[in-house]
């Protein structure tokens, strides 16, 4: 087992994986820049080191940490989701300076990160993609004739891209002509690639994502299936384990499709399986080749300790459980809270929280780094709370979620909490049948009026009263 | 459905049900005495009313409480724990007044706080008892026969006894005849009634106890048995779900025989059936007719709602559940964080909580009443929070347990967090197969060195430097 793990990333996921290190014995290392200075990450872990006053350069340059990491005697790197979980390069500088990557080999994120190769994998392996290119386009002209074979509208993509970044939607051949050259230079730019490709747009579909699970010694399982299809420009805002609205069969159907994905490409570690789901249609999307936000959800239904699991197969060790011993019971949500203003555009909502009081009782768990106090940095993403709800059934577990946002206290800063209430009364939400399309077509969600708690009101007189009398 | 609930009680126990009207849109109305004003169950319910300075008055008064209830419109009482739970005089009066006591019937109440009653019971219907008396002494010379033909050691309970008083233990005749009219005083003197009967003595058994729900339609159902055998004189301190050394085949009749003694006395609504178990043998020992502090530890293994079932029942609905709905999963660890020194004779720790930071990440619940700047009335229990946390097998939720206490924070008063890390680490409380003898045979375990955690420190230096600065 391994002894002694550096944390390569901040904030909640660095606190989650403290967590797994401290019930396994394993020491915890932290690495902070000049913002994370009182970080809970920090806080919390055996050790924690400086990068410097730059905010991201630290937690971005690979040889830094890995060198890091040596010297402090750590045998394994987690990286964590974001900065350089999905960098390959990374995974191989720790293979070469004999320090344990805790996810998939290097060459296996690459192939994954590489689009078309990933298309090209899955394809192989039998497992449905959306109609398209198989790899990269190589002008404009074969763009028009796969564009007519499969039919408008279509996607243009850049085969480096990620992150909702490096794509366009073209509903005809005149928009398919003014884009290209778009698509062509926003890749070059971001991804340092001008490789794209081009695959049917399936329009208002489900995100629906498989938890995988691989060890090293060929076994392969799934946790089941997220449906991650409340998102706001790509970012996702509520997901829910397992969906409301598969049937057992595409359950079943997408859990399989999944684990032959990670078979497929020789997966190590946890990874997620992203598909579109439109009717009876299932399409792989992409594979995430890390540990993911919402791993929560599927740890709430089946019992898994996703990062555990993580560490023993990065051990070397076989995994825990096989497929036979995963059950999922009830319903799990995880509502992303962010430091932004719904009522503002979403914009973002950064400085100190005044008072922090975590949700408790039944079925309710919270992964965050904040606390009374913590004042949140500007220079990263804006969630800052995690809250988790499970009930047995979904009835139940959305007005859980209900409480539990109620119940919960995150002042000084604006937040998406009060958002979600909304989302929770909403029908189409209840009724389980939604898609991507939910947050764009009910922008009267974002009407609510803000009723102020009246501790919150105390809080702000006594301030007023103490700057006042010059305290 | 009722509609909205009095909540006789204050605490976690009061959040608690305050969480679970909140998740039924059931509205909640607290009661509160003076050291209450602050307190969490005052702030969190949807009305709260005033019952006076005397710290305990308010919350032992049947009538006035029962007349609030008609008064504010609340058409149920749910009692919680303690205080007036037990008091089938209340229920009564409940009933008399046209307001649902969410709780069983009241002469069910009466007949389980009767022991000889509930013995007789018990034989009745063919649920083990330990041997002795059917009825109540008739006196001493009884007494010594009695004991001649079960054995000593013996049990001298006073009939009206409850919560470990009007108890002793009699080794041979000189013991009984010296302890028999003592016994007969103290119960006069505590209870009321000079009614003793005798018991064999069990000698270091486990205390196992079984979660019941019940409809009023005739419908009983277990939700497996609790292991309680870690108390310091007779209190509870760690509670776990299920036990982890009992066999299937005895889970299996132990939650039978709860059953069964719940519908022999048309038991109604959430109680549970405590037994003594001393290896083969099992016997009933009482059965207490309310929510129960350790109820938590079911929730978490079965997912079952016990407070929602409860308000269900009440509301004249049948179960959600048949019993072959019910399922267990995991083990699940109560801690109840007591604020008393552990090393100073378990002494109360009362006063000013300067920082509360709750445990999260997977596995972890808090129930608790508690907040940053909240100050601990010294007129009621010393339990200040339960901790409770899960994990899908024996060894991991120990340490998920460890993990959890060490990254919790309540600091400004003395608890009980530190002495249980200790007895986490112990060979034989990992080994599963202890009794109630494990906390006076270990008193080693409170033997621990403090260790300051940092940020504390800095605390009390930066409160020395403002006290110093006359701030």
């Amino acid at each position: 087992m391994l002894k002694k793990i550096l944390i390569a990333n901040r904030g909640e996921i660095a606190v989650r994986i403290v967590r797994a290190c401290a019930e396994m014995n394993i020491r915890s290392v932290a690495i902070y820049t000049e913002p994370d200075r009182y970080s809970l990450h920090v806080k919390r872990a055996d050790e924690a080191y400086y990068l410097g006053e730059d905010p991201l350069a630290g937690y971005l340059d690979p040889r830094r940490i890995v060198n890091l990491a040596v010297e402090t005697g750590c045998d394994a790197i987690h990286p964590g989701y974001g900065f350089l979980s999905e960098n390959s390069e990374f995974a191989r500088i720790c293979a070469e300076r004999g320090v344990t990557f805790i996810g998939p080999k290097s060459d296996v994120i690459a192939k994954m990160g590489d689009k078309t190769a990933a298309r090209a994998s899955m394809i192989a392996a039998g497992v449905p993609v959306t109609p398209g290119t198989e790899g990269n386009l190589a002008d404009l002209d074969e763009a028009l004739s796969v564009a007519d074979e499969i039919g408008y509208p279509i996607m243009l993509k850049a085969t480096s891209g990620g992150g909702g970044r490096g794509i366009r939607r073209c509903d005809n051949a005149a928009e398919l002509k003014a884009q290209y050259p778009r698509v062509i230079s926003e890749a070059t730019k971001a991804f340092g690639s001008a490789e794209v490709f081009m695959e049917k747009c399936i329009v208002d579909p489900k995100h629906i994502e498989v938890q995988v699970l691989a060890d090293s010694q060929g076994n392969a399982i799934h946790l089941y299936e997220r449906d991650c299809s409340i998102q706001r420009r790509n970012q996702k805002l509520i997901e829910i384990a397992p969906s409301p609205s598969l049937t057992p069969e595409q359950r079943n159907y997408v859990g399989e499709l999944a684990v032959r994905a990670a078979k497929a490409v020789g997966y190590e570690n946890a990874g997620t399986v992203e598909f579109l789901v439109t009717g009876n249609e299932i399409y792989f999307m992409e594979m995430n080749t890390r540990v993911q936000v919402e791993h929560t959800i599927s740890e709430q239904i089946t019992g898994v300790d996703i990062v555990r699991e993580q560490i023993r197969v990065a051990s070397g060790l076989p995994l825990s459980y096989r497929q036979e011993d995963i059950s999922y019971r009830g319903f799990a949500l995880q509502f992303r809270i962010n430091a932004e203003d719904p009522k503002n555009n979403f914009l973002p909502s950064f400085g100190r929280i005044t008072r922090y009081y975590a949700p408790g009782g039944p079925g309710v768990r919270t992964d965050t780094a904040i606390y009374t106090g913590y004042t949140i940095p500007p220079y990263f993403d804006s969630m800052c709370l995690k809250l988790i709800v499970w009930a047995l059934n979904w009835e139940d577990a959305l007005d859980r979620g209900a409480r539990a946002l109620s119940d919960m206290r995150v002042q000084g800063v604006k937040t998406t909490a009060r958002y979600y209430q909304e989302i929770l009364q909403d029908p189409d939400f209840r009724s389980g049948e939604f898609n991507t399309s939910f947050v764009p077509n009910h922008p009267e969600l974002q009407n609510y009026s803000e009723k102020r708690d009246p501790s919150e009101i105390a809080l702000a007189i006594a301030a007023a009263i103490a700057a006042h009398a010059g305290v």
